[in-house]
């Protein structure tokens, strides 16, 4: 599928791309889309993140229509945590966003969250890569606090922090530095009054010590927004925006995207090698599990002089 | 450094011991003390985590005084998560164990978190190892909600999450499915009354939910516990006291440490083989920055496939 072919044939061909991208990424026709795509950025790509039942994908949702208002195309990649867990869901947190299906205008595509086994991290830059060709806006939503904003900044180009009013354990990972500092910190359910404006202004106060010694390049915005009545939904718009331009000067985005892939690069390699490491050691009749009573150390060490044994 | 030595010369030697097997982890002195250590466990492992905050460390020094007031001894390992951060903490959110550094029977190590570079966690294992041969009680603190939870379940016996009260997000988490559910979860701040109450039972509704249809091996307790005025504190010792003996009953404990083991090993495997791969890359002469414009998936398959040619 070339990227021309994706420009006119519609959603479903998109979806049909991506499946084949996840099926045989290093096939050669994954890798001459991927090729082309990477030489045709044209959107703005956004991660929105934050703890679970903060209202992500209502605020997804909202800033999707009110970017098809103003004409613009849309991709939404979804990632999926259930993967990283044992037992999944208990209690059907899984609402996602609601759709036009039939516009073709907006595409949202699922994926599955980076497991300890690595790869699918792979998978979800190149999903960007080719939506970012593809559309004038990509939209990034994953769960977490911690590392996930470390993961998504590493794909998107603004990343914007969800809490909702009354949340202090967000705002403590952020105040303990143990969050990377957003572009953007959203304040969600700003229908209910006064708790989410005093959850903005503590927000606020915090990142204004935490960003206080640096040189101010972008001084982190924080807003107040009700996916329910619509209310700050255009100051976020405006807001993203406004990143998006102060990004495209000084050439600060082809830095930033510049770093981003080698970092990628990196942590792939690593992945792959740590994979292809007990893949060999497979091949090698030598297993990592360990019979009763063997010290772990031990095994480790022998295990691991193994590889550098002649094969 | 035997472990003989270890048990008479006191928590001096023990800090230097463990600055040793640090600085050289694969050596013939730490492998036999790591050996000698694997074969003598003695102590009941707990492994503290939860948003920061939430009073986590005042939580542990509750803990190892009403340990040592009955006459155990107790090693404590405070893993310290700002390595992973991009500037540190912003607030000073790094009180530590306040602990009677005189007392020759409790003794307290900071180590630093993994980070995306791996390795830091086998010392973290190490550390375990050697102090779960010399006390009667180890207790490993660390900082987060998600994958934090997966990594303490990985060296610690008993799992504890605190949450404080009003504190959403926490509970959210594990509603979500996103947090490996633990064995006991403490609502902190006990002493503010009713909402301590609330939340004790939403989190105990909210798990009966999520457990209601595994077998009921151990069904997870929730306690609250001020380590301001000491309420729960003792209630909270005889549940670890109780989940340690459901352990000791039918071999749990041994078919989850030897779980445990293998766990290490595999994924320490797969993070040696992976910065081994990044290393040979660099003695190859081959480097992962990219210049300007290369495409980096192409650059990805490239560097995978050097390492596969003969050296």
């Amino acid at each position: 599928m070339t990227l021309a072919a994706l420009r006119t044939d519609g959603k479903r061909a998109l979806a049909t791309a991506l499946a084949g991208l996840e099926r045989d990424p290093d096939g050669e026709a994954s890798q001459a889309l991927l090729d082309a795509a990477w030489r045709e950025p044209r959107a703005h790509v956004v991660g929105v993140t934050g703890p679970p039942g903060v209202g992500k994908s209502s605020l997804c949702a909202a800033l999707v229509a009110a970017w098809r208002r103003s004409g613009k195309t849309v991709g939404v990649i979804a990632v999926d945590p259930s993967s990283r867990t044992s037992g999944g869901a208990l209690l059907g947190d899984r609402v996602r966003i609601v759709h036009d299906g039939a516009d073709e205008g907006s595409f949202v595509r699922s994926m599955a969250a980076r497991d300890r086994l690595g790869g699918l991290a792979d998978q979800t830059v190149a999903a960007m890569v080719v939506m970012r060709a593809l559309f004038d806006r990509v939209l990034i939503e994953t769960v977490g606090v911690g590392q996930s904003e470390t993961d998504v900044a590493g794909v998107a180009d603004t990343v914007v922090f969800c809490v909702q009013p009354g949340s202090g354990d967000s705002l403590q990972f952020m105040k303990a530095g143990i969050v990377e500092i957003p572009h953007l910190v959203v304040v969600t359910k700003a229908d209910v009054g006064a708790p989410a404006e005093r959850a903005r202004a503590d927000v606020a106060g915090a990142l204004s010590l935490a960003t206080a010694g640096e040189a101010g390049d972008w001084p982190v915005r924080t807003l107040a927004v009700s996916s329910r009545n619509g209310a700050g939904i255009d100051g976020l718009v405006a807001a993203l925006e406004a990143h998006r331009e102060h990004l495209a000067a000084d050439a600060r985005l082809a830095v930033a995207r510049h770093r981003q892939s080698e970092g990628w690069v990196v942590q792939s390699l690593r992945d792959r090698f740590g994979r292809d490491g007990i893949a060999r050691l497979g091949r090698l009749g030598l297993d990592p599990a360990l019979t009763p009573g063997t010290q772990p150390f031990q095994r480790l060490r022998e295990l691991s002089l193994a590889l550098e044994r002649p094969l």
